[in-house]
């Protein structure tokens, strides 16, 4: 697969313009069914100057995978990996993840068609994925080693955990009732919450056990 | 869309046998890149022969979301609904639904190419599936009501779990440490763990608290 600077250029706004641009429109009509075309009229662009940036549509795929995967190392394992605390260090992935899965109404974030990349392509991809899914099962690991993991299955609570915020985009929206953040702090809370040990004060009995809770949230 | 024998006799394992095996080449291919002559060979049967059972592609793709969703309906809606406990009912959906997504390596259950129906089909896919969705938040405002949720968003903690469901065919291996029975009420537990507020038995302060737990679980 072709190398252009493209594919190099991480803070290029272009490359985040033709990628969200692709994606969105892959995700509406279907990979296969798309042609360059097609995405270089949704960007106001010739055929010509399209193919100035990609050599295929393969690659083009290949090129907002990578966007995507290029957007959590920045935002979310590197971040993430500064944090010494492992119960903290899970919330902020979940939490910045969350957050960039929204974006571009979450096409970025959907598009999953591995299966239409090259072998050599498919594999570099699934070694990005395999890479933040080892922080997310190694975090576990360490809070279950400190006895902070009720008796959870690591594996499990790990795919499981990227399966919630994966979810995310496809049921978030953009103009709803929760923000960005507001719903992946609420998964935060739901994944952690699934997996730690109670929390001492989580253990004091209520004086009124009648009093009902506030109903603000829905 | 024509109504054909097929989509009337929910039992028969015909219908069973060509929708799996269809999902299974459209997840492969991609839905725009399969023909009915592929699907056809995969079935080892001549195109003719399929088209006596579906009209069109969309109409075959119809069938298989339909077949999912009739799955869910007998398997997990209706057996969820008779049981009486909410927390119990969660419990089983998480578990029941789990098991069916790991079915015929979880084509079925990942085959998302709603975007490919017509607009009739789509609005038939999406009401059934917001029944489904129904009947999970339903289940998590009846806790909440009756006390026994920590402070979370039902509708965030609706969507998230069926994203861990949803999620399982993504990971699950037929041959792998788990079986989908283990895999689903593992699910079950952790999404559980993560709404409900600490049971009084998690509240007793272990009397040796240096005594690892078994390191069994992976």
């Amino acid at each position: 697969m072709a190398t252009k600077p493209l594919a190099h250029t991480r803070l290029n706004s272009r490359r985040a313009e033709i990628c969200r641009a692709a994606a969105r429109i892959f995700r509406q009509r279907g990979f296969d069914a798309t042609s360059v075309s097609d995405i270089a009229r949704a960007l106001k662009m010739t055929k010509a100057g399209l193919y100035h940036y990609i050599t295929s549509k393969e690659e083009l795929l290949l090129e907002i995978m990578m966007f995507g995967l290029d957007n959590v190392r920045d935002e979310v394992i590197i971040p993430a990996r500064a944090i010494r605390d492992p119960e903290e260090r899970l919330r902020q992935i979940i939490i910045l993840h969350g957050k960039i899965t929204t974006r571009a109404e979450g096409s970025v974030a959907q598009l999953d068609e591995v299966r239409a990349l090259p072998p050599l392509a498919q594999k570099k991809v699934r070694e990005l994925q395999r890479k933040y899914f080892d922080l997310v099962r190694d975090t576990l690991k360490e809070l279950k080693a400190a006895g902070r993991l009720r008796d959870v299955d690591v594996t499990v609570a790990a795919f499981s955990t990227i399966g919630m915020i994966l979810w995310l985009p496809r049921w978030f929206r953009q103009e709803g009732r929760l923000n960005p953040e507001e719903a992946a702090t609420e998964i935060a809370d739901l994944a952690l919450a699934g997996v730690l040990t109670p929390k001492p004060r989580a253990r004091v009995t209520p004086l009124h056990p009648g009093i009902k809770r506030s109903a603000k949230k829905r």
